[in-house]
């Protein structure tokens, strides 16, 4: 399962990048695959283990902030594995090109 | 806190509404305030309560098909209850006048 | 096509529900057909009617705001037409039964 | 102004990547700066740019298929350029290590 999240704290000022640094610390921490880009970071495993990152990060927030909204994509596909690289090499293949990754 | 999903099965033709009829009977039965919208559903509850929801539905689906798309946007906000309700009084209020809903 | 959209305002404060009413303001005044729910708005039309109608309403908070954060979610169906009530309708037939909506 | 979209085409099975690969050769052809990553496509530029590069891959989808999910969320703030690549960088230096992106 792939997992694509965004969290953003209001209150906290126009910037929140200090906020996103604190929760990439913790996703880079964690052991699992994952892509940071610039709407939000991608991160593949079981439901528990991408949801439970997901809380962590959320808390760690929650510590410092009135309020968060976080969005989650979540792409789940039976017996598919290694997605955050494979999805973009298929679509590469396609057309027969390296694309902007 | 409130969270809005939506789950969309891939691979099961372009009508998905007798899925979606499966995961809002799930969501209904719950127990947890809920609403429904052409959009998705918003329910309201703690983070596992809510969570855990959004996984059963999920996991109902994943029993029937190969591939689901999940969105679900969080507005996690301290000591806030009843918001379902209450975000939309809010801005009847701010406007004077009752609003689609 | 019928199309969800929020628009967050950073940099305001934890509360946005002023700028929240000022952007439902334009949309019940515009005429299309749109339902308010504690997590956005759904409106129908053509793209550029609906389209236009989101881009109007960033116009106005991005004269008052430095940032903002716009989420769309487009359901396009070819030939669909009122599907802000047909979508829940076609679920509670499924269910036999009226829903929370 | 940056910009994140995936378009699902429903349908049409529970692989999309062909799909995917056309709308990507339209965002590699328009001239926009752009990333495109496993959960969708990042893209910069002024919204008529943004939201026109947009409905072109729509329409070229529509051409094929009767349904499909679009989600945009739209990142804009005053005075900002670049930003496909600042916002990475802006969270590596303050957590002062490359990350995976």
């Amino acid at each position: 399962m792939i997992a694509q999240f965004s969290i953003i704290p209001l209150g906290v000022g126009v910037s929140v990048s200090q906020y996103v640094a604190k929760v990439i610390k913790v996703v880079d921490e964690s052991g699992l695959p994952y892509r940071l880009h610039a709407m939000g970071t991608i991160i593949e495993g079981e439901w528990d283990e991408v949801i439970g990152l997901i809380k962590k990060c959320r808390d760690i927030l929650m510590n410092e902030v009135e309020r968060v909204v976080i969005d989650i994509k979540i792409d789940d596909r039976k017996g598919a594995k290694g997605r955050i690289e494979a999805k973009i090499k298929s679509v590469e293949e396609k057309l027969g090109k390296p694309l902007k990754t």
